[in-house]
Formats: structure tokens, C-alpha cells, sequence
């Protein structure tokens, strides 16, 4: 599996020349739709203090009335992206059952892969985290102390178990999910310092290889 | 050593207050001084395209007049917020000598002091690493490679000398500083997630131990 970290970039820029075909019609719901990409974009690129409506509405060649129109307040339209990327979130990361050290591993490989898959949201992840020290209620929100639980939640069963090296799970799963997160949002930076086309697959090899050794399965 | 993650800012924000008491000599040095923490400050927070040079001049009680005599242009200014950025991390991780597990550990151990103890550098960091996309050069500039091709030498050296285990130690290198970074910028909201006090020294913890048993140093 390759990751071209810019293909739904470039699929996000190439929507508004689509809509301005002579002939589509006009869809309430895709305005909407396409509103929201582009405000993603905008909150992971700016972060929120440095997106304004109006930039939204620009890339879509609309007017800030519009975005008002159909989502009020720039707090609220943030909201609906952060609630979208949860949503995406649970897609990758849903249920697993089992507490092998293997399966632990592939939950860790499947945020990965969303993290990568969705570089944007990766960025507004950690801006998110960054930003937001006054309002951590949008965190809880976020329900990412609930994401990060069921990986605990995991790791404490097999080291009940006997399985697994004893260790401080919650850190653990903070200091997995940092490595993760910053990878996904500095990959270009990242990719360009070390000069290797294979830098995420070389990324994902080290995850494995760090997780597999801290959890230290017995046989 | 206990880490008071606002203590920076906090001394940061009472400087313009002593600095207005009556009767101080208002000198030069001081005044690009106060500038550059003020500006510190905005960019860690707002990033370089939200932060304008009017904020960063009401912060300190001027005008942007004199942000423009003293820096010139807002990316000059930028520039010189990263060469502190750069001096400050060099007094923290300098030079040192051996090869073993414990010094590797503590090479991270300082790198994540100084991402502690100047939390708005944690912050400047990852946004540099985050919207740097067109600009690696500034990335170069930065000496970043420098400072992970440091860490990475230190590791292959006791590969090479059969000391450590067997991996991918450039990769490794960036995964840990990833999790640094990540905690010390994302601390506050972590922190409050965690709801426990003694959550810096849990990851300290943490990341000693992934550390450590990822070299599986032979006796």
C-alpha cells in the first residue's frame, strides 16, 4: 500500500472546477459537502485563530453569507469538521477483539493508516491538542480520551494476563499516539530531511518494532 | 525537579508590567528583547500566518513602527525567533561523550527538558515541522537534521559495537523525538485528560523505558 500524501489534497482542489461546469446543477448538499472540505483544510492548514469565513467561502468561490447560511458561526462549523473527523476516526479504529500482542499492534497501524490517509486531520488532531488549553470540554467532545482508553484498555488485559511486560499503559498509549500524529503531520518535512521515498514504510516498520518490544509478549 | 509548564509564560507576561514602571530607562536591548519573547509567543500560539506584527507590538505597549526599525519584515523576525530557538536547544542538548543505553537515554531526556522547560519552542517546533512544506530550506536552517543525525550516530554506534539491538535507527530517532515534541506541545490538554498531577514524570518514565528496551543493551 503506497501513500500518495497528497492525493486528497489535490482531489479537494480539483472540486470547485468541477462545480463550475457550465450545467451541474446547483446542490444545497453539495455546498455543504464542499464548504466542509474546504473548511478542513483551512483548520488544519491556519489552525482556527487564522481562519476566517471568508478564506472558506473563497475556496469555493462562494461568500461568507453562504457558510453563515448553512453552518452560523465559525465555532460551529469547526465543530462540525472536528465531529467528521471523529467519525473518520472510528472508521479505521472501530472494535477488535482478542489482546495479542499482534492485534495491539494492528490497532496502533490502523491509526496509522487513518493519520495518513487523512494527513489534514492529522494536523487539526494536533493543533486541536495545541490549541486547546482552555477548552478541554472539545477534547472530551472529541471523545479521544475514550480512543485512547480502548487501547489501554487492551494492554492492561493482556498484562493482567500475564502476556504482556509490565509498564504504564496510559503513557504508553499517549507517548504511541504522539510518535504517530507527529510523524503524520510533518511526513513531508520528515520525508525531505531523511531523503527516502520509503520514509513511511521505514516510519511503520519502527512502530511495530517499538510497540512489539515494549510489550515484550511471552510465548 | 518539578516542571511548572506556565512558569515560562507567566514571567514572560509580567515583563511589559515591570518594564512600564516609572522612572526604568528604556534601553534598546530591552525593548528587541521584549519584542522577540512577545514574538515567541504569538508564533508558538497563532503560528507564523496568524500572527501579525501589530499583535506582537501591542503585546509589548508599542507600535508596529517599531517592530519594523528593530526586525524589519515579519519573516526576519520569524528567522530570529528560530535562531534563539536553535541557541536555546543547543545549551540543553550539546555534545557528550560514550555510547551507552544510559547516555542515549539521557540525550532524549534533555531534549525532552528543554521541550518542557520552553513549551512555546515545543509548540514553534511542530508548527515549523507542520506548515514548512515549501520551505524545508528554513528546516535546514533550523540544523534539525544536525541535531537528530547526533542522536542517530550515538545509536549506530553501539550497534556496531553489538551493544545494542539490531534497528532502524534514524527512524527511531524520529519516532522518539515525535513523542517528545507531541507531549510537550499537547501537555496542558494531556495533562487534563490524564487528570493526574504527576503526568511529566509518568512520561519521563515512559519514555526511559521505551528507551531503553528498544537498545536491549547486552551487559
Amino acid at each position: 500500500r503506497i501513500y500518495n500524501l497528497n492525493a486528497y489534497l489535490i482531489r479537494c482542489l480539483m472540486k470547485p472546477a468541477l462545480a463550475a461546469r457550465p450545467g451541474r446543477p446547483k446542490d444545497v448538499k453539495d455546498t455543504r459537502e464542499r464548504c466542509l472540505v474546504a473548511a478542513e483544510l483551512r483548520f488544519a492548514d491556519q489552525g482556527f485563530q487564522g481562519t476566517t469565513l471568508r478564506d472558506v467561502a473563497a475556496a469555493i468561490g462562494a461568500t461568507s453569507a453562504t457558510i453563515i447560511h448553512h453552518f452560523g458561526t465559525k465555532e460551529r462549523l469547526y465543530g462540525r469538521v472536528l465531529e467528521r473527523l471523529v467519525a473518520s476516526l472510528d472508521e479505521y479504529v472501530g472494535p477488535t477483539e482478542g489482546c495479542s500482542a499482534e492485534i495491539v499492534c494492528q490497532m496502533f497501524e490502523r491509526f496509522l493508516d487513518w493519520s495518513l490517509d487523512h494527513q489534514h486531520y492529522a494536523q487539526l488532531l494536533l493543533r486541536e491538542l495545541m490549541e486547546n488549553r482552555s477548552r478541554v470540554s472539545r477534547a472530551k467532545r472529541l471523545h479521544l480520551m475514550e480512543l485512547v482508553s480502548s487501547y489501554v484498555a487492551r494492554v492492561r488485559e493482556g498484562q493482567a494476563q500475564g502476556r504482556f511486560r509490565s509498564f504504564d499503559a496510559e503513557l504508553f498509549a499517549f507517548y504511541t499516539f504522539g510518535a504517530i500524529t507527529h510523524f503524520s503531520a510533518a511526513a513531508p518535512t520528515i520525508q525531505r530531511m531523511v531523503e527516502d521515498a520509503r520514509t513511511v514504510e521505514r516510519f511503520r516498520a519502527t512502530l511495530r518494532e517499538s510497540v512489539l518490544t515494549m510489550l515484550g509478549e511471552k510465548p
